[in-house]
């Protein structure tokens, strides 16, 4: 799609945050025009409150090698002038991504489901669940290899080794928590910093503990919602990636609020990967930029 | 509206609750035909996990006095078998409601502005300020009485003593907190338990403290709300009534937030104040029935 | 679920709708006590303009087949003194629906998957398609039969014999058609009648003819939507279930818009399906009355 | 706020659109650099269909006369370089704003209420109605003049050149048709092409003529909403600025739908006029590009 024979034109995505000052974008769109790229989208934000300046930019030039290189190189030396931290993507090359699953498989059929009609751009690496294969009987996971990792308290370290190297063989590059009701340990957490988006429900005011669907019910909520954030040691605080809300009545039982929740879940997990896929999010500290289409 | 002076036929609103038997609505639906009452809109709830059954009923019937004292007495009589509470309403009297506004008077603005175009079906008895009139210089508030109540820490009984004798002299059946900024007393709030309706932000997830817009603005917040609930003893915990949310992004400032904030304070305040002046919302124990349209 | 065999109880929907007059809802309130039945559930809605009457009623009774004949002569009795139209069904019994789809079967996934976890009480008894099997290779349908109807302007008649022959052989009660692209002709549509559910794209403003989204995306429209209705000879047009939109923005490419549009699609026929599986839809004319949840 | 009187920083807003081709922004960000001006905000898009591209950029820089004269004459040889339209604005200078209106004044009393408390960055410059000053009685107009332009057939052309005289005398660079139910000439649309900004309610389907709430409620819609759009020669099918909806029931009458509508045209009409006066809508061709917030 990205990848034109006739001309060799490739399209990529850069992503860009720095201390703000003034001739950032000069320097940026210069560099990007003398390599004969043409820019289709780019957006900007400027934090005021940290001075960080946030940028990300899609463009398109000649595909070979040299002149990669070339830019790379440019973009270096413009990144070392403003301490810019910065990645370059290749919108041909999807990204390899883990999914992992416990019980409730709503997310990952719909996330199967979006990446086989061509609406995710990602390579699934691995399906790996806390429970074994045929607790998804039902589900067509082509040739995604499926890695059943049970998990108990004394076993939890090895459990999270085993996971990790998993990660390391199939260079993933993104996990995503479709429903994995396992806490992550610490260590776990900050290996994956970043690169392991995490969905969970959320409500008007918040509830802790178990069964949260059920305490929303009790307090009598009148909206249930979801909320995709990246995965930090502190658990359900991460970044916030997307969120989003249903409407609930007095009629609603305990079991229609898991019902309407699962609609949100899928939703809101499969904006929060699009998004990450896509570049579009870039972490400002605890709070992330989303540059939404 | 509701009186027909050919006929003279008044239109009631009933509502009603107790603990949950078959026979209720045989039992009310007779009663209300032998009084020649003709239904036009019945709502019921049963509440499986609590036993309690709801009901709210719209009903005509001739408006003579008469009429209506035997059909209080045939309800006194249905109620009495099944332990009902109930209440039974003309719907061509107004309620008579008391408004308190603090220094951010959107909401104040917007409930006489509904009123004044015949949208919400009240009599403003008086509004109740703890800043001077001139505050409110370009609001035009017609003949409702304004009070200027002003609040400090050693005064705060006495202020509150004052608001209680208003209501109490005007015969003001509902307080509405339009933005009123400042905590009532746990005996006032019990005072007026399930008649005085508050409005606050609400986030996802919550925040506890000042300047919340602030606190969710530094969280990254995807979604900010409004929660309009009963007031009780425990601050901003009472009955939810309503709710609703608005998106918003990194680029909103908490400014931004403010100003999203008040849009959706306003719509979500007179959503409440609608449903309760409508004998829609009925208390269940913590949480609210509503019987929205 | 709805059977309990210790006490019995079998749990039915009522629904009812007649011209309004006095008496109705203490006569059905009555008859339904007479039977020991326990309404745990009641909504009704009084059209002032057609001056009809509409009622649901979920009440639970002992379940046996005495019963149930003693009720539903009762029932017609009091249908004949008030003219009513009414239904009576068994929530334990699974309606039988015969699903329809084309090339794009992102709603066919989604309703099946509704129905394997347990969310939409009904027994597929069909798929039915205009392409064959191998379009849908990754489905799993389970026992459910697969037809390929192949249609072409010479054969349309023929087929939809045979679709009308099998809607008939499987005892199908609903046909569901999930982005069926083929328009049914005015005399299969008049045989279905309140008994088929279709799912199409609306926008503001509307938009007639080929490539709609494409369509909507030249005019920069801010929100696209999706409509859930039953399908009448009048093409795109029958009495509406369900509607929702989300918003888009210059951003968006035709392709986007379809994207989003198939999250809209999928979340409105599946509601829609739900509410009629659960008897919340009764037909008003061309409109719908339907008692959410 | 945009003025700092230690550094006497002003801050711009630069919008542009031109042909795509390389080299645009790099031009525009090292032409920004040289004025020693500071990007805080940059959107951009390109339009792949038409070839167009747009832009919006805010920035700050010394706020000196000569500076400016130096810059705008840099813009305008980039500007002939690459075909550009463009306009910069001083975001300390308030727009002159001219309002319509008939006889419902909701989306008036709206804009009101929203410039007094400053949302809305804009100098109104008068209130022309069809109808006396009385019917507004309750609004407190301030200092803004009032102009009572009674229409009718035969005064139509008469009444539209008063009201082009008094656009002209009062320097308005935007009119806003704040439910202003008089249908402008076509010549009066065209002087005031993309500067005049009307609202509508909209409906899926939609429909012509006479009271379309009413038809909505016929039709059965289950919801309702409103489109703001600049005018054109062409009635209700200006470029689209921004639309909303709300959902409705079988419940609600006319009139609710009327009330729901007044809440979705004030909200739709205040963000479209906000996101002009932020010079956030570009025309692209019978579309806009807006770089919302």
């Amino acid at each position: 799609m990205t990848q034109d024979p006739a001309s060799m034109l490739a399209t990529y995505t850069l992503t860009l945050s720095c201390p703000n000052r003034p001739g950032i974008v000069a320097a940026i769109a210069t560099t990007l025009f003398e390599a004969d790229g043409n820019i289709t989208e780019a957006q900007q934000f400027d934090d005021v409150e940290t001075g960080l300046f946030f940028m990300r930019v899609v463009f398109s030039c000649r595909a070979d090698a040299e002149r990669t290189e070339w830019l790379r190189a440019r973009l270096d030396a413009v990144a070392a002038r403003f301490r810019i931290s910065w990645t370059l993507h290749d919108r041909a090359q999807r990204r390899r991504v883990l999914l992992m699953v416990s019980k409730f498989d709503h997310c990952l059929v719909d996330l199967l489901y979006r990446w086989r009609i061509g609406e995710l751009p990602m390579t699934p690496t691995a399906i790996v669940a806390n429970h074994p294969r045929d607790t998804y009987a039902h589900i067509d996971m082509g040739d995604i290899p499926f890695h059943y990792l049970p998990v108990a308290q004394d076993t939890k370290a090895a459990q999270e080794e085993r996971l990790w190297s998993l990660v390391q063989q199939t260079n993933s590059e993104l996990v995503v928590l479709a429903r994995y009701m396992q806490v992550l340990s610490d260590s776990l957490s900050a290996r994956l910093s970043g690169q392991c988006i995490n969905i969970h429900h959320s409500f008007l005011p918040g509830f802790k503990g178990a069964r949260p669907y059920h305490q929303a019910h009790a307090r009598g909520v009148k909206l249930i919602g979801a909320t995709a954030h990246y995965v930090t040691a502190d658990l359900d605080e991460g970044p916030i990636i997307e969120q989003d809300v249903e409407r609930v009545s007095h009629f609603d039982t305990p079991d229609d609020l898991v019902r309407k929740g699962r609609d949100i879940e899928r939703r809101v997990l499969a904006r929060a990967v699009r998004y990450h896929l896509d570049d579009r999010v870039i972490l400002n500290g605890h709070k992330t930029v989303v540059f939404g289409d």
